[in-house]
């Protein structure tokens, strides 16, 4: 049996992890143990610095100017490409805009229109909700469409796809157990069926080092309000490989998208590159908090990120299947961390209720219906020590029964 | 021939302005003459406190667990209620999220399908281009769509509407000119064609009264960073009558749009009401930034307001054509206010480079092509001592001819 590490081993790591001063870079309150960075990513100085300068120079005192004088007319495009570098996108190929849905929307009607013939949308049955509810939207509006399911129509995606295949919107990491899908080997195989790909890198992006150029993707789409710390509701990121950007057709065509937005004109004409995904004025306020988040990203090894995510939850699953195991606590979780993106996700039969209980002791992660509790490790800002104590205070919860408190069992609205 | 009012005269005006104590609830720069309100309005100390509350507490501090704690999963709905008593619409009838132009997406999508066997839309071809290039994004995904435009089609709208008319998507006030529709009567000719309309309000949610519920409106979309001085790009709303909620299909169908959105259900069932319009998570910060910017109407009579408009562009028509008429200036709004919005549109030959003289001597207007200098009079904060100066300053620049110095001809990437 593995000898579990004491405190002083813990600390020990969090002397010599080399991301350790970024930590210093957010804002982190008091007394708690924030495991909900894949939910909503912590705040950073660097962001209310850009937002109050925003708010207070940009629009009070220069107003309608800073279109121009401030650039807000290139934020989508310098968002864009400052996120690109995170996912392995060359310049060109990004922007930052709308919300993760919309972006679907936009990114499934550019891939299907490129399939002429083909009209079948591949998915993932376990995908995030929201991806299945857009796909369904573009079928709504693309007579003869289909949608198939991993998980309900076969057992694996690979299944799913053949020669009337147009499109697989596929999760890069699953929202719910932090499977990772290898990206270049499933574009690979979409490829040889002659479809395409959309990539939702939501619960990668920042989490990881993800490689679109590398893998040959053709569309992504992902938020920047998890790993990316943009706040809440942030705008989204959409990608398009340069290679397909003549020939993208969708139909939220606005009048940021146009090739030539002040002219004025009746009718649409595309603009160049990837700036077709554009369509409406976008809420500057909170793009101009994300940008200042993303400035932190410029001294970041993104291999040194992936290390410390893998040590993180390598640490988090020892500690609670070591403490926890003998309460009912299973993990969800891929074991190999090459399968597994930066959060851990195990599962109880009252699940939500030992959450509720985390969250009063002030160690915060999530709750998926049925049974899931979820921990995102966000390297920039979580410590060993965090992954530590968290284990502690789960096995002291469940040692103690303390979750069959009433109270832990009544469901907020919203969770 | 009229006497003009000299300054005496135009400060009583102000001195009995009941609408003056409103002007000190926001930030106007020094030097400055704003009257580009209806592009994008001002900043108030009411939008940053709740912005920065938004940031610095319910991000940084209480992070997750504001979606309840902070009433952010409400926002959409709440701040849809507060624009709806700008316009006419009895709560549960209006959302903010999202932008204009994907507002008339969903809006377009949703009146064509509640009107099966018809397949024209109708719009205007001096409309804001976006509700044009929109329109045509819809038509792309409806076979046997068509679109019809004022100005191009016919030279009236009332004469493109017949029985195969579906939707009529309308201008309250026209960007360019500042005309004002007369919302009851053409909402009534569209009615008795058995089609639906759908009201831009734009240039009108917060420069007017505006009585959608009234006038028996279908839908509505509108902006709020303009006379709801709600932040550069801050969300848009979008109203559907009561009468359509149970019917609205719209293919934007995201996850807030759900019946059960945190079921994370795998197919799309459409919520109750109007949140059928919303689709994905929306940009916090701007929508509270927002919030603490339509707090300022609570006190806010909306005849007081028309009043003053009409008598800031009254006076600001009278003063320019009596001083400036004979350097070529031509009013390009309506003259009869009942038929103006709260703007002021003049033509000049030079009018671009006359606009950049103007802003560099503090006046901030703006310019649409070829040769329309925009004037925007915001009741909130727009003094009758701005319209003063602003006339008189123009009338400098034509009488020196300060605009014909080069670098006023220089034309700015974005305008």
């Amino acid at each position: 049996m593995t000898t579990l590490p004491d405190l002083a081993a813990i600390e020990a790591m969090d002397a010599a992890d080399p991301l350790r001063p970024m930590r210093d870079r957010f804002v982190l309150p008091e007394g708690v143990i924030y495991l909900d960075g894949n939910s909503l990513g912590a705040a950073a100085p660097a962001a209310f610095a850009e937002l109050q300068k925003a708010a207070q120079q940009e629009w009070a005192q220069d107003l309608i100017r800073s279109w121009n004088k401030a650039g807000w007319f290139d934020l989508p495009t310098r968002l864009g490409d400052r996120v690109g570098r995170l996912i392995g996108a060359a310049a060109g190929q990004t922007v930052v805009c709308d919300t993760t849905s919309i972006n679907i929307y936009k990114a499934l009607h550019a891939a299907v229109a490129l399939r002429p013939g083909r009209s079948t949308m591949v998915a993932e049955g376990g995908s995030f909700p929201t991806d299945l509810y857009v796909a369904e939207g573009v079928a709504s509006t693309l007579p003869g469409a289909a949608l198939r399911l991993e998980g309900v129509d076969a057992a694996r995606i690979e299944d799913l796809i053949d020669d009337q295949t147009a499109v697989v919107l596929v999760n890069h990491v699953n929202y719910k157990t932090g499977e990772l899908r290898d990206m270049a080997a499933l574009t690979r195989r979409i490829h040889e069926a002659g479809a395409l790909v959309v990539w939702d890198l939501c619960h990668s992006a920042g989490a990881l080092p993800v490689d679109l150029d590398g893998a040959g993707a053709d569309f992504a789409v992902g938020c920047t309000y998890k790993y990316l710390n943009g706040g809440p509701g942030s705008p989204a990121f959409v990608y398009a490989a340069a290679r397909h950007h003549d020939a993208i057709r969708q139909p939220l065509s606005g009048w940021w998208g146009h090739a030539r937005p002040f002219a004025f004109e009746q009718h649409y004409d595309a603009g160049s590159g990837i700036r077709r995904f554009l369509c409406g004025t976008q809420p500057v306020l909170s793009l101009r908090a994300l940008e200042g988040a993303l400035s932190l990203w410029e001294d970041v090894d993104m291999a040194a990120l992936r290390r410390k995510s893998v040590a993180l939850t390598d640490l988090f699953i020892m500690l609670v299947e070591a403490r926890c195991g003998r309460y009912g606590v299973t993990l969800e979780s891929p074991r190999d961390s090459v399968k597994r993106g930066s959060q851990v996700s195990f599962a109880h039969e009252h699940g939500y209720a030992i959450m509720q209980a985390l969250i009063e002791r002030g160690v915060i992660g999530d709750f998926r219906a049925p049974s899931t509790m979820r921990f995102g490790f966000t390297p920039l800002y979580t410590s060993y020590r965090d992954a530590w104590q968290a284990a502690a205070v789960l096995e002291d919860i469940l040692r103690t029964e303390m979750w069959k408190e009433e109270r832990f069992s009544v469901r907020a609205a919203v969770t």
